[in-house]
């Protein structure tokens, strides 16, 4: 069983439904004032606090960043729960903010499973997956489509059953999106090979 | 001088503007009502019209897809686009709508970029470009970021000046987020030499 570590960000406030399963929680800037409407503490806090300007609670661990200003709150929230070997990672309020944002938290998300993790992004619209060499196992969803797109310049040996549309040993490419909206016929089966590939279902 | 195509798609409805500078523009699906509301009509309509339901002006020509039944309605666009010489591509309307779909939008101006256009996701908040061996030159904006994110795996000798942080023949990863929230120091010249480079500019 994978460590999991839960990351709040802070694009649009969205429902941190899950959370109480995580092992650790950090919050990243307004991300902190977001567990606070759940009455949670995170234990972990990363960020310059350029969009967060509350009280925080005293006691609470803050990363120090001077060694890495370079990288995004997310990157530097991500860099410290792969360090302690939590390779099953949540990301909240991730969307709905900005446009570079998000790409810089779905690139963020890239670097996770390019290490090894699990990542999910995820909100009360939108539950997308990112796998590197692994397998997700999903049961029908009422209502939802179900995409999966290459964000490697390749996937290799993606094989998708239990759906419309599936695929056997095929690669997939990130300049050729033809996995968006696919539909299950079953419990969907989904495994990538080789690269990173991004699995989403998304309420319709 | 590149012909330039507006493609008009169906996230949300966002701003037109600059539509009248294009040769040639294409709805798909919801964008048709997206035009009506600019008292615009398309040159092209391309979609199985989920989205869309009502009158559609006669003699508007339409795109007939069975042979492409796998492509999303962006791709189909982007392909008739490219197919009749289109290297400058406007994209309207990709923000704000299903993640799916957005990241379906995205992949679509990587192939297209990937084939020599020029490719700008635009609404009133982002003016995103895709660009493969190529160049911009930005004069600064007010209120604004300037991020730059590899989106093939690696980005080649890219080089980015007049901003806060600058790169010279840099290599950049599309798995290494480094590059979001530059400011410009002046006028921002970006090239990149090999990969697609996404240069966002979103108002903060």
């Amino acid at each position: 069983m994978k460590k999991h570590c839960a990351i709040v960000l802070g694009g649009l406030f969205s429902t941190l439904d899950g959370i109480d399963t995580a092992d650790f929680i950090i919050a990243c800037d307004r991300g902190y004032a977001y567990l606070k409407e759940y009455n949670l503490e995170p234990d972990l806090m990363v960020g310059d606090f350029d969009s967060y300007h509350g009280v925080v609670t005293e006691g609470i661990p803050t990363l120090d960043l001077p060694t890495m200003k370079d990288d995004t709150d997310t990157m530097a929230a991500i860099r410290y729960a792969l360090d302690n070997e939590y390779l099953d990672l949540t990301l909240y309020c991730a969307f709905g903010g900005r446009f570079d944002h998000l790409m810089g938290n779905v690139q963020a998300a890239m670097y996770a499973a390019s290490r090894g993790a699990v990542v999910r992004m995820v909100n009360q619209d939108t539950d997308s997956y990112f796998i590197n060499h692994g397998e997700l196992i999903i049961e029908p969803r009422e209502d939802c489509s179900l995409s999966v797109l290459a964000m490697t310049d390749e996937c290799k040996n993606v094989t998708v059953t239990g759906t419309t549309y599936e695929l056997t040993n095929a690669t997939l490419k990130n300049t050729f999106p033809i996995g968006v909206s696919n539909e299950w016929q079953g419990t969907a089966h989904i495994k990538v090979g080789e690269g990173i590939l991004m699995v989403s279902m998304v309420n319709i």
